[in-house]
């Protein structure tokens, strides 16, 4: 009997330069990949020669239940098959990740984890937003906001308007998210800011007060991240200094947007 | 004039395996790279034909003045040159790649930044902990252990054994940490581990409980990470489940660490 493996793979905050190379490597070598909404099939298909299917939920239609997700991975790694599983942003962040791996080793199946980089991060970093900056935030705190239940549970662990709260899938409720940390203490003068699609063509960055979170409109359909806290000062000052000094790309071109690398 | 530009690059927790696509690309198409001490220079000096120096602590030696690191930057990009500021792990996470940013704007010198995988995440990930899981924690908190007031600012911002907790730079420091961090009214006998070296040849991983952390004795001169929460018993749920099983490596050989992908 031949046997194959599993491969966990995080493809970062959406662009696939953004990739690790072991993670590139792994996709381009692969027989199956099986790869989440978030991921640019696109770019995916044109790296590798594998079998390629989305099982994360796309409009319209219900995700591949976790179950099924196990049970495809395994039947093809025990069929010698090498098997990437390609999740946005880190597998190991909100990815059940972690779920898959033991699945993987309860059944005796091969299994490593490539990091990917965590869009927590990467997506405030894309707008000139770092989680932590000197003198401003010594800390982050990374939650989840779709479960309303264990979203207040994460909160009330935090006293507010101390660290930076990067809050993750709760782009559709945010004023509601919003209200919750008003409840919990949070200034409403706090600064704050949505980043939705960092790092991809539908990349987009609204920052304000968290008050005034509900009323920011986001683009339909594309993920994103609510920031609270005063590091989002730092892109306003990123957008400060950049304004009042000419700033070339990369290619040796002016920048169209009249500032280089920190987008959205 | 000739004006050149910097790329803010995270190298992630140490692995060159573990740079991203457009990092590596950076790196290769540079013309000078000023790189962090955590950087592993012999694959940095292989991948380009840059001038490379290190601008980090390296033992015995203290580190560059964070003031020359941005003149360093702003002259060479200022002379048309395509610089590279590689940085261990995420740029803008205690990286004062965020102070970096802001000098370069400030000079008028084109920046964007290319995220890195934290190590903050990764270093628990390839030891096999996930710093969420469903039902064990639904949020992580990142702070530095190295700074002791901010430390406890930062503690004290959090309620105690509700999310996971993963401590950067505290190594040295571990046992006041877990001292603090049982006043702050951590239990004693809460699941922590530390993890050092990740995805490095030096990799170490020790678990056990918070009160114990002081006896653990992590080798010399390898950074690591603490992670304080019960995400930690994924761990040992993977090497039992692993155990139980027979565990062939990617190459089809059997791993002789009995276990694919989880090492430390």
């Amino acid at each position: 009997m031949t046997i194959g493996h599993v491969s966990l793979v995080g493809a970062g905050p959406g662009d696939p330069e953004l990739w690790t190379v072991r993670g590139r490597r792994r996709v381009e070598e692969a027989d199956l990949v099986l790869y989440d909404a978030l991921v640019d099939a696109r770019a995916l298909r044109a790296l590798t020669r594998a079998r390629c299917f989305c099982v994360g939920k796309r409009a319209g239609r219900a995700s591949v239940r976790q179950e099924t997700i196990h049970r495809l991975m395994i039947r093809a790694a025990r069929a010698g098959q090498r098997v990437v599983r390609l999740k946005g942003g880190d597998p190991f962040v909100f990815g059940r990740g972690a779920e898959e791996a033991l699945a993987l080793a309860q059944a005796g199946v091969a299994c490593e984890v490539v990091p990917g980089v965590t869009t927590a991060v990467a997506a405030p970093e894309l707008a000139g937003i770092p989680v932590t900056h000197r003198g401003v935030a010594s800390g982050f705190l990374v939650i989840a906001g779709h479960a309303g239940e264990t979203f207040d549970a994460a909160l009330a662990a935090v006293r507010p308007n101390t660290i930076t709260l990067v809050v993750m899938m709760g782009l559709a409720v945010r004023g509601q998210i919003a209200a919750r940390l008003q409840a919990h203490g949070w200034a409403a003068d706090s600064r704050a800011a949505l980043v939705c699609g960092a790092s991809t063509p539908d990349a987009w960055t609204w920052s304000g007060r968290l008050s005034d979170v509900e009323q920011a409109v986001p683009p339909d359909g594309v993920p994103g991240v609510l920031v609270v806290g005063e590091v989002v000062q730092v892109r306003e000052a990123l957008a400060e200094a950049t304004k009042s000094t000419e700033t070339i790309s990369h290619e040796g071109h002016k920048d169209p947007k009249g500032r280089y690398g920190f987008g959205g």
